[in-house]
């Protein structure tokens, strides 16, 4: 089902729909901001007001002539699938967004997180940038060419997820579940921010995550630390050791074999990395920095290595509460990003010999008494979230150059990578339903995003839009 | 001003006021109980409920014929200060407790903290054991003596103060304000716990103190940790790198400098160690260890070294509520136990010259954005709780040796101990005030003293009142 508009419509070109969206926008910003502000509205920071976002999105797509409808499981927000059929259309681009958004402590916000404002030039809300900004950019793309009497070149799908901010726990079941629905050519994962520069970037791939918490044991309870401190072992102390003996003083993980089996880049990612503007500057006084690690390679090198980052430390207490204890235990919560040849599991297996070689029994659930009497240290470690793997399009396919000079079209020379740094499950895209999957971001870098204050510099959405139009006539 | 009643009374020998405390716990133990408990059911965890503590135990010594009155100072809970005069005493024997008691999670609490509560043949509630028992058990004991017709044989002088667990912060104020009134020939210490094998034990000393909050800094706020982790240094991870730095896997500290200058122990303070009952196992057991710091030696000898504990971490965020970010900051709290021979100060300075020679910028306030990016390595450090020395008196003192043959009077063989491992700033009566200070406790090892549950054993108070009787008639 397709209006009949389309079929009079000239085939767009990415020019075209460029020069359609840029006139659209420039004629009806403040339309397409309302219909922004009413989807921002609707909060997305839990459970209950998730499907009232999917009936919005729904609606949205439908009023353009997509045919649209909502792919549900038990005990999951649903997610908005769309199509838009094209005759004699030789291949199927589909677009990916997500619709949920991060937990929000309004306290900590400026202007409240679902009332969206307009400040600075940027658009304020939870989601704003992540990532509500390419469905309402696709949207304006569509009415951009209806307008100019445009049509895609492509069938087009539209695929909006509910549980993105949740780790995407039922995208897999979701693929599996629909696959038809599902086949396409290319995916777009549109997600994530564009290059700190302000230029646009094109992603290959993303990585995967697993992330653990390690629980190191002291007393069964809290000592005073005047009558056993300095006999009763500290877990703060042994999990600093641990921790202290992960990483280098420069950030390389000494995990064994933590960097084994890593994919080689290619020659063309390697020139891409190579070629990444120069932020290293920009970014060290933007966060107040007085060094970086890995020996002085750029961010942008090092984000085609796995990461072991500590997330969270908490043993005792701290500050005004602080009381003269040996604690009972030390806890660290740890991500590891991973690239395309570290499987989740092997990650987790290295990081418990490790935790092993230090000397450590390793247990997964709470230990007993006897457990604890019979050995001198004990680490609880399990992983409380599901880990997946990393995943990468290779640059070079003929698909791939499409995008990037669909994309060029509209903003110029784009920085490519052969990976995003920020994880995501793009491997159920590349790996399950076989298939070419590139992320276009749109949000500026500086938006806060899973913070306070989320925000999408104005100029993102316009380029968004044309952006968009371009990958829509591609 | 004493009650006429004393003037006829015999003069008590230990002997015969343990044997009067005997008999008058065994057939009052309600109303020792009933009057407690109302001292125990005034919150004393925060500043507002102080006065009425002080209040409350001031009508209590008036009660016994105790002149009695509060020592005021501005800003500071008062003081309770009691005289009992004997006619023709030839010393003045002090007793010092204190009424404020460590703050309340009421949460971890099985019952309500200022609810006490008898379960198991132990009082449950905050400051059963710290620092009440003293208070009770000293009152008990004159109530004792008087139906026995018994008086002390020296002038009896109280002290109870209130800021006890923060620090006896004015402490040292008062007693330079007050001189006069807390002159003694003998100072008694009256709290802590007994020996873990439920023996009376005597310290000589106790150890001093000097805390430490060390924050170390990354990026100026939490940043995604998959666009920047293992770029922008992570501050949790700096944190264990500089606290593995300054212990070893056995628990010596490596602080250069740590224990330089410790007052060596005399041969009677030597034997004493040697002759202390052997408690590892037990202890072991208890709190469910696999193995214990110090190379083997035991706790009663480690005791007598300074320690280095680290009584509190946190960085980022854990549990359900951990976020997937490169934490802004990660901090430390520590506590460093003092011996005679090391001064707060220089216990301080020794831990900064250690971080600085891990490549830290030291500063002593939130550091700004030039010194953070001008800096490869900050570390803010300060002393959350001013600190204090170590004191210790000698053993071989004939008044020494007296307080040991009373205590013997009414527990048998005590475990007598050069120091013991908690801090007070006794340096205030053996150095300030120049009077021996020797410290006798009551409540059980096992009391859970500074955290939730905190309890006495009922048996450990009648034993009390029965050594309090005793060291009054000394």
């Amino acid at each position: 089902m397709f209006p009949a508009l389309l079929l009079l419509a000239a085939m767009a070109q990415p020019n075209s729909a460029v020069d359609a969206a840029r006139a659209w926008h420039g004629a009806h910003q403040q339309q397409i901001l309302d219909e922004f502000f009413e989807l921002l509205r609707i909060p997305n920071a839990g459970p209950e007001r998730l499907r009232d976002n999917a009936n919005f999105i729904r609606t949205m797509l439908e009023k353009r002539g997509v045919s649209a409808r909502l792919l549900e499981m038990d005990g999951v927000p649903p997610a908005v699938y769309g199509e838009l059929r094209t005759p004699g259309a030789r291949r199927t681009i589909a677009f990916y967004a997500h619709y949920d958004g991060q937990a929000v402590r309004p306290a900590e916000w400026k202007t409240p997180p679902f009332e969206p404002t307009i400040r600075d030039g940027r658009v304020w809300a939870r989601s704003a940038s992540d990532d509500k900004t390419p469905i309402i950019a696709l949207v304006a793309a569509l009415d951009a060419m209806r307008a100019a009497n445009l049509r895609p070149a492509a069938n087009i799908k539209f695929f909006f997820e509910g549980e993105e901010e949740g780790g995407s726990p039922h995208l897999e079941q979701v693929a599996n579940n629909y696959k038809d629905l599902l086949a396409a050519d290319l995916w777009l994962i549109c997600d994530g921010p564009v290059h700190q520069t302000g230029r646009q970037q094109i992603a290959f791939g993303a990585r995967g995550i697993q992330t653990a918490r390690i629980t190191v044991y002291g007393p069964n309870h809290d000592l005073h630390s005047g009558h056993y401190g300095n006999w009763a072992p500290n877990p703060a102390m042994m999990l600093a050791h641990l921790l202290a003996s992960m990483k280098d003083d420069n950030g390389r993980v000494l995990v064994n074999g933590f960097y084994d089996g890593i994919e080689p880049l290619s020659a063309s990612e390697k020139a891409a990395v190579a070629g990444a503007p120069d932020t290293e500057a920009l970014l060290k006084k933007e966060f107040a920095l007085g060094r970086t690690e890995g020996g002085g390679r750029p961010l942008v090198e090092l984000l085609n290595l796995p990461s072991l980052n500590v997330r969270g430390l908490a043993s005792g207490s701290t500050g005004a509460a602080a009381r003269t204890v040996v604690p009972s235990t030390a806890t660290a919560e740890i991500d590891m990003r991973l690239v395309k040849g570290i499987e989740p599991d092997a990650a987790f297996a290295r990081l418990v010999a490790h935790i092993r070689r230090q000397g450590f029994y390793v247990v997964d659930r709470e230990p007993d008494a006897a457990t604890l009497t019979t050995h001198p240290k004990v680490a609880l470690v399990v992983a409380p979230e599901p880990g997946y793997r990393a995943s990468r399009t290779s640059m070079d396919l003929e698909i791939s150059q499409q995008v990037i000079r669909a994309v060029e079209a509209a903003r110029g020379t784009v920085v490519k990578l052969p990976t995003m740094g920020g994880s995501a499950p793009l491997w159920i895209f590349t790996d399950l339903l076989k298939t070419p999957t590139i992320t276009i971001p749109i949000a500026n870098y500086d938006n806060n995003q899973h913070a306070a204050n989320e925000n999408l510099r104005l100029e993102n959405l316009w380029q968004g839009i044309e952006t968009m139009a371009a990958l829509l006539a591609m």
